[in-house]
């Protein structure tokens, strides 16, 4: 049995990793397009700020210990194309020449590509200039080579999603004069604007000029004796026009999957068009399994879409791995949990927010809640911001979106409203969990119950609104008629 | 209606303030032993190290805010029996005059009492000697006045459980010597001894001496010239005897629970002697409600037992609080979740450990394993001890035990798990979990996951151990025959 791998990043390392654990008799070989396998791209942000480094410590094995696991690395090694019939995969090697590698069991793990947005003077402008996308290792040392070489004083990133947000963050502890330029009304919008309006907050008060509702037009060389060496155009919703000058610019404004490979060989596309795959990870292609940012991704609440994450990567990776062996496993679903630090915040969401609720055909209803992750009495406590989104007719969890210091537990809270939502459980029921209190670490009654107590108390009030606080008994039998029909 | 509460600590605060949320028109009257209603018991050692102040910052809530939620609060006020036929409480009240209270429903949240061991001599001595037991407000105060007035040097604590080890640190950091004193062999007998043995590490690197296997049998004043005023004289488990001379001795070895009320009212009492209640936490008695560390609690994995918790007393006065209204809430259930902070480290369990599981009819398989909080690469990981315990036949998870830092989120890693628990999750399922992820608080399997990974692996292992490492696929299919069994 020959397994072949076709990318180096979390989907095709789980892959062979899983296969290899299964049984160690199989020949398990990853085709990796560069010379880094494994690397941790989550973990740009925090070299290019220099609080990791060296590089190859990004890497979550090296390419030894993968050796040591079983597996087969060609790197620098592209696939070019797949013959399906066959069972080969034409590779171009590190020299240049051009090979078929046979397999019995196929894993694309092709990952996914940064998207370009519509800038004029973005494609004639590159790494010498200053402008730059962050993506692979090779794009991570081109802008670091900018960055050493240029002594650049200031830089512009256009997006503020979470790589944009992180680099913000890196370049600002490098002691660059950042702008942030996002195109929506607020910051990281996969969050409430309630929630993103504190992480334009935490931008700004480090000194981060954040410009929300602005779209970047124009790239250009700017004239001799302007503080930048580039110049960048943009217009506003407003209406108006503003421009800027920096030394660096970053494009980081989002992803889309990288299909050629897979098109090529005759895969369905479905949503984002990601490779359509089922929860088996099957491409519906003989023997031929797909998993990671390439394909679409099975949600627990939306059924397929298109939501590329390292962690649903890793997941997606170890049930390809395992089903191109003959397993049967079934990819569980994605929640689409996430989490980002910001300076000395982090923000979490899981499940939905009201708008993809009620698209997704729910009866959502959203509340904001604040609680501290600790007894206030007990020093260093914080107040962490809470979204609460449930069913008003079901009464079930939908979606969580947090945010609080970094040391408030946000990224383990959301992960507890994250296995509540992966079972289905109610808001009202968040509050039965038996949780951990100690005063220096939590309360009685934990934060995300303190904000479910909040939601069903708003959601009975919504339905007998002629019932004051603290009248609602009524609004909870009501609400529970509703949910027994 | 009248709702009468006994108990003006978690439990009986928690149903009146849950009553009065339903129906604002219930008249709920909470009869308070002392003058402190609502007190944080949890905060104390807080308190007594200094870090928390004002004593009153440990209200949960103050007298007033209780006043303002709309409930009668009657402190310094004793209930002396309860007449159930004709529903009145006969109470002392703070001038020492008797006067009964009538009720339509009564919730008694009369708590626990703390243990006293059989060491001779400790009738014989009290506060004016140095002698202390922690449990209340007042034991508190007193303790405070010996501390202030005659500075003691040096402290000896018997008992090494949460509020054991919670004082030491206190005691230690207000620059006492301690020794702590635990008659089994090893500390904190709530966790695994491998994981007792870290704290043990913990306490020893700030400077407590640690003497486990060590029973304290007679406690008595030094003779003149001592290097303390107390002399404490113990024997140890491989039947050596020891002495050692301190300026105080705290004696927290447990608590039993407060039945004197129930029982003399003619309620039946169950495991542990506490009084029998439903999960509506009814008693049996018409129109009586128990709640709280007073009464047996409901656990999900072992049916009814007695485990006294902060966080339970608070879901169970919920309750009982609505249910004496006329609703028909149960409660849930406990899972025994609890974390302490101990100096710089945090030490967290959910659900049952290896020889509870067994006795529970259960057929437990016990690992341990380790991972870091966050991705190493990024500054202030911190690695954290696991202990794993699932079903082997149906590989259920029974119950998991953490070791880390204090800012490793070992608490609300400990509540995935026990979220995971209340819904009955496998440990091969917590990997499905869609579980949040960013390089400086997390790792893209989070650390509970790594573990429940290396739980499923060793576990195929013992089913097949003539497979090696690397080779479990037979374990495996083995393992999941014998849960389809």
């Amino acid at each position: 049995m020959h397994l072949v791998m076709i990318g180096g990043s979390d989907a095709g390392i789980s892959a062979a990793l899983r296969a290899k654990e299964l049984r160690a008799d199989v020949d398990a070989t990853v085709i990796v397009a560069d010379a880094y396998p494994n690397f941790s791209i989550c973990g740009i942000p925090y070299y290019v700020a220099g609080e990791v480094g060296p590089w190859t410590s990004l890497a979550h094995r090296t390419a030894g210990d993968l050796q040591a696991a079983g597996m087969r690395l060609r790197l620098d090694t592209r696939a070019r194309r797949v013959d399906v019939r066959d069972r080969k995969v034409l590779v171009t090697t590190a020299d240049g020449s051009e090979e078929l590698v046979s397999y019995d069991r196929l894993v694309l793990g092709t990952g996914a590509l940064p998207l370009r947005p519509a800038i004029s003077g973005l494609d004639q402008l590159g790494h010498a200039h200053g402008v730059h996308v962050v993506h692979s290792m090779d794009d991570t040392f081109a802008l670091m080579r900018t960055l050493e070489r240029d002594k650049p004083a200031s830089a512009l990133i256009v997006g503020a999603g979470y790589i944009g947000l992180e680099m913000a963050e890196a370049l600002t502890s490098r002691g660059l004069a950042v702008v942030q330029m996002e195109q929506r009304p607020e910051v990281l919008p996969t969050v409430d604007a309630e929630l993103g309006s504190r992480v334009h907050g935490e931008l700004a008060s480090h000194g981060v000029e954040v410009l929300t509702g602005t779209t970047a037009r124009r790239i250009s060389l700017a004239a001799a004796g302007s503080p930048g060496r580039l110049s960048v155009e943009a217009t506003t919703t407003a209406g108006g026009t503003l421009t800027r000058h920096v030394d660096v610019v970053l494009v980081v404004v989002g992803v889309r999957p990288d299909t050629t490979l897979a098109a090529q060989a005759g895969a369905a596309l479905g949503p984002g068009h990601a490779i359509a795959v089922d929860r088996q990870m099957r491409t519906g292609l003989p023997g031929i399994y797909a998993a990671g940012d390439c394909v679409v991704t099975y949600h627990r609440l939306l059924g397929e879409t298109y939501l590329p994450l390292g962690t649903t990567a890793h997941k997606q990776g170890r049930v390809a791995g395992e089903n191109a062996l003959g397993g049967d496993r079934k990819f569980a679903g994605s929640l689409g949990t996430q989490v980002v630090k910001i300076f000395d915040q982090a923000v979490a969401r899981t499940g939905l927010r009201d708008h993809e609720a009620a698209k997704a055909g729910y009866d959502p209803f959203t509340i904001s809640a604040q609680a501290d992750d600790h007894k206030a009495y007990y020093p260093g406590s914080h107040r962490i911001a809470m979204r609460v989104t449930g069913d008003r007719v079901t009464g079930r969890l939908l979606g969580m979106q947090l945010y609080g210091h970094r040391q408030a537990e946000v990224a383990k809270r959301i992960d507890i409203a994250a296995t509540a939502i992966h079972h289905h459980m109610t808001v009202a029921g968040l509050s039965e969990l038996d949780l951990s209190y100690t005063p220096p670490l939590g309360s009685p009654w934990d934060a995300v119950q303190l904000a479910a107590q909040a939601w069903s108390m708003q959601a009975a009030l919504t339905l007998a609104p002629e019932l004051g606080a603290g009248v609602v008994e009524r609004g909870r039998e009501r609400l529970e008629r509703a949910r027994n029909n």
